[in-house]
Parts: structure tokens; C-alpha cells; sequence
């Protein structure tokens, strides 16, 4: 059996993305800035495009920038969100991921900006108080906090953030990616000025992305050169990854609620069933709190076990059980999780962070549990 | 009749290309940062494309590095080269693609670098002798000068200019986004430091790209976040467009003279027909010399007409003929074509720049000219 529960890394594209991409590899090739007729029909489908994911988000497709992924418009957001702004100050927090994280440590590296970190608590927590004073002694401070954490599933609350920078006059980006598709964003009712996607996140094609930038608080192109994107981004449109990205985000949204109900349920499942047959399992952050945190992603702390120290995920693979340390992104470096590090998170124990998607099953997350009950009952 | 003639703007994929492409769409669908199964399938794919791509260009795969775009690739190399490298001067010519000047320009607007463009002559031809005045004046200087221009179709004498810029200490970078999958590139003996490809100019897929930067030249990041392409570029990689770059540099490599001797046996028939044809025509720089100038590029300049003053290009579009003003990328502003500007064009003649691949034939080059011939007969 071949299971695979890293859906937070990236997702298995839908099929209707796929046939929704094909004419556009194959009988619609012109380039989008082309004036004539196979440039057009291109351009056309872009436009719609953007359109549908303006609607889908309640928001204007003049605020919607397609871009390489979730990554690069994390960079234009804080980047270029800081230098047109004329921002000398900035706040985030330890356990962001590394597009935000490495993206305002370089900023700062290059003195453009002063960098203040939110503290943490064991469970992942920032403190609202903590970020109110630091947008009272800094006016005109860039805030990024993501929407909900990709390893331990943390959700921050993005309503009382946003008010607090709106009231200080704080630029607000927030790293989107692992809601954008899951939960509904209303860009007319939340306060952020700045969010971002990537379409691989949910089933649609890796390489795509977009960025949201409020009308009010335009920001600079990052990637300079032609036209494109309003001025906003040079270089010829990824056009299939454009056609994708929507399409795999109007997917999203047609069931969300269904999708949504199903993934909770297999994620329940996972933990009754891990807290029922592992002694002294424990879910890291807020993962295993149903309300407080991603339903896509449950981050498991295993006891201590001489046979799994260091070879969990390893032996989980070889039972086909594809899951993760922690973030995709950084899974190359053996420098551990920066997040889980953070939470001051016992080295002695095992965390690995399962994440689900619509396409599991009830049988999947069996098997995944029988599975680590056998490789945790080795040494009792 | 429908036909295309814009290829310099982007080329149809080849259905090869598409067939490499989909496995990674439907079955491979890891993040190839993943260290299980799913994961690693396609980071063996990755990491096997960057091989060939390196081997057709005799370069080592630590050099080659994927990006969204030819446009990212020359901002990366642009803005991390001149960074990295503590360079203060950079020169240019007014004719290089908006995704080079644009860059440059920024950087000069920042106070980065002092900004030198060299002179261009009618033909839109540069002088080395300038160049070589300017590298002795400002030792660590960045050269920006593309192998061919996308427009005018020039070809640029790399050999020369490297062993300048080498003689005298600069980082020579190369927007070869016309030239690659076109022409031969030899790495191990062509002395650039940097240069860049994008894959839809030779029938990849839009939003995949490469850059190479020579060991000795390494460079930091544009795009911050995970540890992706060696740490030189965050983001979960573009399979499928990485899989696509490499299979169409295959391919182009695999038939490179077959396609030339086909190529341009087209554009020496379009230069007669178009002498017999049309009294007074002319091309734009170097493009009516076979020798000099790109065998996919003709920049036909017509004689004044009332008929078709500034409808040119839509007149051939209402009978099916795809072309282009000038780049594609530019082509959303009114403000005409900055090359052709550069070479003190007579504003009261047409400019067209027709476009070739291999996917043209004789009876398309014929229906064109036929055409042409009907436009610019009628006010006889």
C-alpha cells in the first residue's frame, strides 16, 4: 500500500485542472502581450483567470498578480511592499516559514529594515499584546504572520492582527499558502494588504502561484522587464500554470464544506486511533485542538524509542507511508525543524507531520496507524 | 489561412514535450524536497533534466539553475551578480530586452551601480573599441550584452565581447534567450559568466527557464525562502516545466541543422519574394544579412502608405498572419518599439518583425508575401 499523507508539501493535481491546462499546451500557444489573434485568445483566457479567482476571494482582479508560486510572492510582498513604502521596520515571528523568514532576514541583513520577532510560546502561540507594542512604538511597520502554520497547523487570528496594523498603520502581508483552497478568505471583510498562494497547495500545478496586494497599498514589481501583469511583473505569462491555478482554486471552492468535512474526519480518526493504541503520543502546537488549527495537518510527537530514533520517517517509508519532519522546503538541510525548534520541542522524541487531502481515505490512515502502532510496540 | 509568424514572441510546443511533461502532472506528482518516495521520483527527474541540460551546453549541472522564466533568470543574474560581487559600473546597450535595461536601470535608480549604454549605429550594430574604453575606465564592471536581438535579430559577437570583459576584469552576463535551443552554446569554451534561457522560445512550455552562472561566478539568491536549486532559488520547483526546458533543448539539439537548413531556406525565400514583390522594402538592422543577424528573425520595413499606416499589423491579422511590432513583451504599451527607436527609425514606415520556427512552411512564407503584396499594391 502507498499512502500519502504530505499534502502540506504539495498535492496530487486534480484531474479537471490537468483537462483545463491541456489546450493551452497544445492548441493555444500564442504569447499573452501579442496583439494578434493567437495572442489574444490567450489573453482572454488569463483575464477570465484572473477574474474567477478576483470573485472567488471577493476581491478586484486589478489586486491579483500571477506569479511563479507561493514563494516569489512572498518576496514581492515583503521586498517590494517595504522599499515602496518607505518602511524601516518589520515584525514577524520565529516559526514562519522560510520564504517570509530568510526573505525579512536578508532585508534586514541589507539594512533596510530593523527586524523584531514575536516570542512564542510551547504550543506555537504569538501574543497580540506583545505585537500592539511593538506597532505602537514603530508607526509604519511591515507585519507578516502567516494565516495558519505549515508543520504544526497553527491558525492565527488574521481579523485581530489585521485591526491591530490597520490601527497602527502597519502594512499587513500574511503567508496564505496553506489555507488558500481550504478556508474561505473574503478580501472585502479581512484586513490584510497583502496575501499569497501557491496552486500545488491545492491540486493544482506546482509553479503557479498569485499574490493579492490591497488597491490602496500598490506596491513595486519585483522580477523586472515587460509589460506584464499590469507592470507588475515581467516576463511572459506561465500560461498554463495561470489556467491552472484557477481552475484548481474554483475546484476549491465549489466544495469546500464537503472537502473540508471529510479531511476532518479522517483527521479526528487519527488521533483517536494514535491516542488509543500509542502510549504517550502528543501532537505538537495546537495540531491536535480541532479548532485552532489546520484540519489539513496534524503534527505527531512519538515517545522516545531506541528503534525510531532518527529512522521514523525512514521506516514509514518503507511501509509506503509517505509523510514528513516538517517543511518540504527545507527538508534538504539536516539542520531539523526551525519551528519545532522554537517550541523548544524534546529532541528525544519523534515529531512527524502527517498532512491530509481530499483524496485520502478511511483505509489510508489505518493502515498508517497500524503501522506506526507496530513500529512503537518493538520495544515494549 | 491561419499563420504564425511570431515565433521570436513564443514558439507551439512540441507534442514530445507535452508527452514528457504529463507523467508529472498525473502519477509524479512529490515535491521533489520531499525526502520519501513520492518525493524523491521526482527530484531524480529534476536533478536528471538539470544533467541534460548541463551536458547539451558542456556545462556542469552545478551551474545550471531553473527559473520561471528567461525575464527572472536575467533579474537574478543581474541584480545577485552586481550584489555578490560588490560592482559599482555596468554597461549596456539602449537595443537589449526590457528584462535586462529595466533591470539595469533599477539598479541605477537605486544607487547600486553607475549605468554606461553604449552607442548604437543605424544598423544597431555596437562598437568595441567603446566597450573596451569603458572596462579600462571602470575595472569590475557587469557587461550585459544579449547573443542576438529578439527584434532586429543582430548577432552579437560573444567570443569577442567575453575575451573584453575577461581582459579586463568585468562579469559578463548574456540575455540568450534568442539564441538558445538555436544555436550551439559551448560552455566549456564560450567565456560569458552568466546567461539565461527561457523554454517557450524553443517550443517548451511559458514559465520555465534556466540560468547558468560559472563556478567561479557564484552569486546569491533573488528569491529567498527554502533551500530548493541548491539554495540559489526558493520555491517548490516547476516539475513539469523543468521536465519540459530540458526535453526541448534535447530535442533542439538533437536536430539543430536540420531545423537551420529548413529555417532558413524560409527566410531567404521571404527576403526574394519580398524584394520582387514590394518596391521599396527594407530590413530592420542586420536582419536581411543571412550571416549576421538570426535565421528565425526578419524585420521588414515597408515604404510609406497611407492604407496601412499603424494598421499594418491588423490588416495581416484579419487575414490570419500572426507578427509582431516589435517584442511581444512590450507590446501592451503604445510607445512603439524602443529598438527600432534606438536605430532612428522612420516613424512613417511599417515595421514587422516575422518570426520563424520549424513548424513553418514554404506555402505559409508564400500566403504571407501574397498578402503583403495585396496591402501595399492598392494605393498604386
Amino acid at each position: 500500500m502507498r499512502v500519502y499523507l504530505d499534502n502540506a508539501a504539495t498535492t496530487a493535481m486534480d484531474d479537471r485542472v490537468i483537462e483545463a491546462m491541456l489546450p493551452y499546451m497544445k492548441l493555444h500557444y500564442g504569447n499573452p502581450s501579442s496583439v494578434h489573434s493567437h495572442g489574444r485568445e490567450v489573453r482572454s483566457a488569463i483575464e477570465k483567470a484572473r477574474k474567477k479567482v478576483a470573485e472567488l476571494l471577493n476581491a478586484s482582479p486589478s489586486e491579483i498578480f500571477f506569479t511563479s508560486g507561493g514563494t516569489e510572492a512572498d518576496n514581492t510582498a515583503i521586498v517590494c511592499g517595504i522599499e515602496t513604502h518607505g518602511i524601516m521596520h518589520a515584525i514577524t515571528s520565529p516559526i514562519e516559514h522560510h520564504a517570509v523568514l530568510h526573505t525579512l532576514e536578508e532585508c534586514a541583513k541589507k539594512g533596510k529594515v530593523k527586524l523584531s520577532l514575536l516570542d512564542v510560546n510551547q504550543k506555537g502561540e504569538i501574543n497580540l499584546e506583545q505585537l500592539e507594542d511593538l506597532l505602537k512604538a514603530h508607526p509604519n511597520s511591515f507585519v507578516s504572520l502567516m494565516h495558519a502554520n505549515n508543520e504544526i497547523g497553527n491558525i492565527n487570528d488574521l481579523n485581530a492582527i489585521g485591526h491591530l496594523a490597520k490601527t497602527y498603520g502597519a502594512f499587513f502581508h500574511s503567508d496564505t499558502v496553506q489555507t488558500m483552497g481550504h478556508y474561505v478568505h473574503d478580501l472585502k471583510t479581512l484586513p490584510v494588504d497583502a496575501l499569497v498562494a501557491g496552486g500545488h497547495k491545492f491540486h493544482g500545478p506546482k509553479g503557479s502561484g498569485f499574490l493579492f496586494v490591497r488597491k490602496d497599498k500598490k506596491i513595486h514589481p519585483f522580477i523586472h522587464g515587460g509589460a506584464q501583469e499590469r507592470n507588475m511583473r515581467g516576463g511572459t505569462e506561465n500560461v498554463i500554470g495561470i489556467i491552472g491555478i484557477a481552475k484548481a482554486l474554483e475546484l476549491a471552492y465549489e466544495d469546500m464544506d464537503g472537502h473540508r468535512k471529510h479531511i476532518e474526519s479522517l483527521k479526528n480518526r487519527f488521533i483517536e486511533l494514535l491516542r488509543e493504541n500509542i502510549p504517550g503520543v502528543e501532537f505538537n502546537g495546537l495540531s491536535g485542538d480541532m479548532e485552532r488549527s489546520l484540519y489539513t495537518v496534524l503534527n505527531v510527537s512519538l515517545p522516545p524509542s531506541e528503534e525510531n530514533r532518527g529512522m521514523l520517517l525512514f521506516n514509514l517509508d518503507l511501509h509506503g507511508i509517505s509523510a514528513s519532519g516538517g517543511s518540504a522546503c527545507s527538508s534538504g538541510a539536516t539542520v531539523g525543524s526551525h519551528v519545532l525548534r522554537a517550541l523548544g520541542h524534546d529532541p528525544e522524541r519523534e515529531s512527524v507531520r502527517f498532512s491530509f487531502s481530499r483524496f485520502n481515505t478511511v483505509e489510508e490512515i489505518d493502515y498508517t496507524v497500524e503501522k506506526l502502532k507496530e513500529l512503537y510496540s518493538v520495544s515494549v
